[in-house]
């Protein structure tokens, strides 16, 4: 990839709509910086799915991505990072960066510098989807970082539906599932918890308030932080005083992304280009 | 398809597991048959995507039933039969039965046969998903029944995860979201409610509770009804003492749909066959 230059796009993929929450930080952290995201809206979710397909579904979607000649990719979806991302990274030119890795690192500095903590006693939270729990992915990233620092995980299969029905952070409905999915981390006193999901964030304040005195991990603002240090070493960061762009690509057709959006990203996005099934095989190919 | 016969298979097409319960019924009704489900579980849910590529991925399964040369297919998805059923029919040389009209049919009897009401006041209840909502489907056919009938309809986003969850009736969370939901149906005192999703009976007896003197039709139940209708004017209807069999096959690997299918069932299902990409495409070929 002898072609990239500062202009050159950075590449965000996710299962749908949620890793615009990943965009933004990108944005807010490096405005010059071109964007061009894919969301597999026709596919979404995969929390729910085994392996071999979001390894399958995410490959696609990466060499779409790739097609676009970006500087990086990033992965922004947290069950694709969990389930494919070990086994997508060889297959490319360019450096794909995952939201596990960092949100995992800021969990840990999190934890150890609690006071009292550091000890065999230091517990780490974690929602998430069915699928990334499964995978045991952040646990072991956990223990690599620090395998004295234990994991306790619990999947939240209903707050996705609950934030795409616009529901807002103090309805009755949230509070309750937000009361019993975090019951268990209240009881067993964690030090972070890490916001597992792309949509998680969007409910940051109302899951403060039933844990308060627990350091929220946002794995969007992580990678962000990751992605903004990866590309102070590369020679093709964007200068200059320009704007960078956001150009958003999905696999279904429909207003559905473009209605939803602005809540993740923080401002509209306009409407998406539709990628047909044939649009992706066929980028795939050449 | 000269090589129909009694041992020929009827096959059953889902976004995913719901259609469970439309095997259910038939195998309650029609016992002898030769049942063949097909559950896309790699693409689910259908229910917030649009027309087009609802017709796209319903059409692909519908094919690769086809190669099993069943007798009929039923479309047991409430989305692909409200989005794709007329697009559909006549690409297929055998009968193709969607769960909406059946439902439709069902519930206009009920309101019609309601003392004091069959004038402009008769009402009946739809919960659906958004994509079956949106698309006015049942609306219209109603409305072809009887015109003078109205139809309140409300998307339950929720109700598909809270019932995958394995939430059981008496939980607060299904309580409390059944009660706002259905608040509506029971301010305007609908005749019928239509579970527009195969999901949704197995909630049906919190939903009665919640509305008493509410009829609740099952799409499942109507729609094995008009098969077996359908069935008794085909020389091709299966006879002898022999139970039928049930084969299942699914696009994602993995045991989610193991594991979950007996609750839509009303019995274990087995290891489901794991159809790749690959070979839904090769079989859409042939």
């Amino acid at each position: 990839m002898n072609d990239i230059n500062e202009t050159s796009p950075i590449g965000v993929f996710d299962s749908g709509l949620g890793g615009l929450t990943v965009a933004r930080e990108l944005r807010a952290r490096l405005p010059r910086e071109n964007l061009v995201y894919f969301g597999d809206t026709a596919r979404v979710p995969y929390g729910t799915k085994s392996a071999a397909t979001v390894q399958r579904f995410a490959g696609q979607c990466l060499r779409f991505l790739l097609s676009h000649r970006p500087k990086l990719l990033v992965v922004a979806c947290n069950t694709a990072s969990a389930l494919a991302l070990d086994a997508l990274k060889s297959e490319f030119p360019v450096p794909v960066i995952g939201v596990l890795e960092p949100g995992a690192q800021a969990a840990v500095a999190v934890a150890r510098a609690m006071p009292g903590n550091g000890g065999a006693g230091t517990r780490i939270g974690l929602i998430a989807t069915e699928a990334t729990i499964n995978s045991n992915a952040y646990t072991a990233a956990v223990r690599r970082l620090d395998p004295k620092i234990h994991v306790l995980a619990r999947a939240c299969p209903l707050l996705v539906p609950l934030i795409e029905e616009g529901r807002p952070p103090t309805d009755a409905v949230v509070s309750l599932v937000l009361k019993e999915y975090l019951q268990p981390f209240m009881e067993l006193h964690v030090s972070a918890l890490i916001l597992g999901c792309t949509h998680y964030p969007i409910l940051a304040e109302a899951i403060a308030a039933v844990l308060p005195g627990v350091t929220l991990i946002d794995s969007a603002r992580q990678t962000a932080l990751v992605v903004s240090d990866l590309l102070a070493t590369m020679p093709a960061t964007a200068a200059g005083q320009s704007n960078g762009t956001l150009t958003c690509y999905v696999t279904d057709q429909g207003q559905r992304f473009e209605r939803l959006a602005s809540r993740f990203l923080g401002q509209s996005v306009g409407q998406p280009i539709w990628v047909t099934p044939e649009m992706l095989e066929a980028e795939i190919r050449n």
